[in-house]
């Protein structure tokens, strides 16, 4: 992408209402721009953030052996007032009413609507176990809307609901979704600690938070350095082809025997038993929430299989939900410093930008169009007739894991510096072997 | 996928309350159910081709230029106010109040949001042209929503916005978008009339209407024999970078010199001039509109940029629609026979379906679990312990370009029957052979 023609508005100064890091670099770097309280619209380096994540999410859901689909955002209130949720639930839901009067709303979760599509369709046990997921736009009402978009009232979520015939299938569903998400958060570049939780106004029996460390983050969280030792990317995708319901116990044990907490329910006398060098802190923030609550919707919404004497049985449901958008912001909150965002290579906007020292120079604009050419959608070409230090305080901000610097001097003979983000590590080369380096 | 732990739910009865062959497939191929009246919930295969039509799209925009973003679905009245379309829009529009009263509503488009955005981040003529485009979903409280996807409430559009500084500018944009549009039916293996028509809601002075042929279509139309003679792709995507501006002069003079009109238009005198080999008539269905409005929404909305002399000019615009779930039904309605869907092998949900006509039979398991292995999450591999018959008839009703039909005789020696939907050919070959030939 050209940056002359983009809708990129960096800002220098930092916006008043943000109180938190990611929420001012959004705003700085150009990703977002409020629209109404607690509502982004998501600008096109946002949205390539949000659409990265969004894959990586889709791809390990997928091989985990959840199928996609994809529910409306306006539900009816009756599916609502069968599960009594809809009274429950308060001022953080958006109501709405059509013009023939009918009761609507805004979903902020679907556990009503998947019961109610599968009720309507799955007769027989041999069709269990399924696990459904949507990567959809939710509302929540909330009274004060803030901190960007880790809470906001328009969000993306991913939300998967599992199905099963018995409590022990629905074991292994949810250890599945477990790992799952800890494949997912790997990939994203960041550390993730599950945690015991409260299961709230979702209920149920079983509950886990995933919280990711990031320096800024919203609580202190205690945790074995087992977490950050395990490559869950070895573990195995867990998929229905590959289910492995022992492999799948085994990493369960792993990720609920060591100690983590967060400092609402953290536990001197259990945190004193961990040995002293075993023992991390850090700062986390929620990204993702599972549970397990059994027969709580099939019964209440009358959904049942033929069982295999032919008795019907309730399914055993679980949900489970990473909040995507609110990732985005997570992510920054994780990796950034005081120059600006920095970006893990697998959900950068561009793996790298070219910034032209001297724009309109011709020697120095036809190799940034050589490059440029070179890496095609990969890079976001700096061509903006603008000093040498607003385009290095930009790419800083904007956080491209790689800046290839064109000046002058280098350009005449075919040579460019190169800057890696994270380190601030410069190197100057020839192009091609800049390319190379970039990959 | 395995079909039998999937929801796709098809169905042997057409179900009364479908009127035309796209909602009624729909419907019994397990695309889609409605959730309330005119909003449904996509399930697997359903959602697969959404995303298909989706990223040919996408990938069309983003040749064209076009950068993509992502607006909200819920947005402020305020908006409305100014540019005087608050009132005039009437009860399709879905009208919101939150928790704190303040007037929100669902967006039906998004002419407005877009210009506000632009005019807190463009302030230069250097920073123009641009075209920004999402895919989102869209709202209108239709009174009487029918016909499925094809007229629903809920429903997903690319509506992309076009920014020049001139009129000159403005026109060339609003051709790289109909030379888009033209690629964008063409990869979708449809045939596509562009024709003049009347701007309606959004206003302006030049407005195309894109038809598309389809034998239960809504409308009469008439059109010369040139536009299913062009080849689009063979057009150049026309992309900022190779913008040709006589290249797309030649193109659009060639979409609006020759003849074509719907039934309301039709002009009998100027129809009669057009030689009587070249005349064509067909059944066709609106899938796309664009429009060009000039400074409508800029100048009542207060957006200007600095010119070259320094003046504030309020850029030219366009905006450029197509219904992307719409086309869903319209891809079906273009292609299908009395069994049910034919999918253009460009969007369909997978490339081919196996049929194993004796689940349970070890030949006929493993012949088929080793094709399922090759194809991977190309095919639906059909393992459920029903008759022969009802897998040929589902596999027909779904509409996969391939069926690799598996039975305990040819499985002895390897040898599976492959049948091509659209044409009905079937032929015996090795395993291998049938796998070479699907690609």
């Amino acid at each position: 992408m050209r940056l002359s023609h983009s809708l990129i508005p960096t800002l220098k100064e930092t916006p008043a209402e943000a109180q938190i890091a990611s929420h001012r670099l959004m705003l700085r770097a150009g990703l977002v721009r409020q629209t109404s309280a607690g509502i982004y619209a998501w600008l096109p380096i946002g949205h390539r953030v949000l659409r990265n994540i969004e894959r990586i999410v889709r791809e390990e859901q997928d091989a985990a052996g959840a199928q996609e689909c994809l529910m409306p955002t306006i539900q009816p209130a009756e599916l609502w007032r069968e599960s009594g949720r809809y009274d429950d639930y308060g001022k953080e839901m958006l109501r709405i009413r059509d013009r023939h009067d009918r009761e609507l709303l805004y979903g902020p979760t679907n556990e009503e609507m998947i019961t109610d599509l599968l009720r309507g369709s799955v007769r027989s046990y041999r069709e269990l176990p399924q696990i459904l997921y949507h990567i959809q736009w939710k509302f929540r009402d909330e009274v004060r809307p803030r901190f960007g978009v880790m809470r906001g009232r328009e969000f993306l979520m991913k939300d998967a609901y599992s199905f099963d015939l018995d409590y022990a299938g629905a074991v292994v569903s949810y250890r599945r979704m477990m790992l799952a998400y800890m494949r997912t958060f790997q990939r994203l570049g960041l550390k993730a600690i599950p945690m015991a939780a409260d299961s709230g106004p979702i209920g149920g029996d079983m509950s886990h938070e995933f919280i990711i460390l990031a320096p800024t983050g919203e609580s202190q969280v205690y945790f074995d350095a087992a977490f950050e030792e395990i490559d869950y990317l070895a573990q195995g995708a867990g998929g229905f082809d590959h289910a492995n319901a022992s492999d799948l116990e085994r990493f369960f044990t792993s990720m609920t025997t060591h100690y983590a907490a967060t400092d609402e329910k953290h536990d001197p006398a259990a945190w004193a038993s961990v040995p002293a060098a075993r023992r991390r802190e850090g700062r986390g923030i929620e990204v993702g929430h599972i549970f397990y609550f059994g027969t709580k919707y099939s019964a209440a919404m009358g959904f049942a299989v033929a069982g295999a004497d032919g008795k019907p049985v309730h399914p055993e449901m679980g949900s489970y939900g990473i909040g995507v958008s609110r990732l985005v912001g997570g992510v920054i909150e994780a990796s950034h410093d005081d120059a600006g965002i920095i970006w893990p290579d697998a959900i950068a906007p561009f793996r790298a930008a070219i910034l032209n020292l001297k724009q309109g120079d011709p020697v120095c604009d036809s190799l940034c169009e050589a490059l440029y050419a070179r890496l095609g959608p990969a890079a976001l070409y700096d061509d903006r007739a603008e000093r040498a230090g607003v385009k290095f305080a930009d790419a800083d901000l904007m956080g491209h894991p790689w800046q290839i610097v064109v000046g002058p001097r280098g350009a005449a003979t075919g040579r460019v510096e190169l800057k890696r983000r994270a380190s601030g590590e410069r190197v100057e080369l020839a192009r091609d072997d800049a390319l190379t380096r970039i990959g």
